[in-house]
């Protein structure tokens, strides 16, 4: 039964739309485990406090990553 | 005052230990924004669920993100 295999994943729906980094609250890794055998990116929005799952392997999520990192040296002084 | 630009800022103390990708039960990021002008990452630990700061700029911090994904495609059919 595959279904039982993700029961306890965080995430239902994957978007694999594109998140604006500046538009995210926090960003929550799951990694894999025997509850969930897939890696689980959960975005948390700033305007609404809702989640949003992204897909690990999209090219929205490695953007995002990167932004991050990236506000962060901008703003340090 | 260099202090109250910092205060709402989660982490108090940041760790360089490297920490082992396998005890994590969960990792955060949180973007720098006006109240926390540096990106935090917070390890959630498994055994004890305590929280616990890494440094962005680590490299274990690096490893641990890689080693996330890779357990995902390690996992994978």
């Amino acid at each position: 039964m595959p279904l039982s295999r993700t029961i306890r994943c965080t995430c239902i729906e994957i978007s694999n739309q594109p998140v604006n980094p500046r538009s995210i609250e926090k960003l929550e890794i799951i990694p894999a485990s025997q509850s969930c055998t897939r890696v689980e990116i959960i975005a948390i929005m700033k305007k609404n406090g809702k989640k949003r799952c992204l897909n690990p392997e999209s090219k929205a999520i490695k953007n995002v990553l990167k932004a991050i990192s990236k506000e962060r040296s901008k703003r340090s002084p």
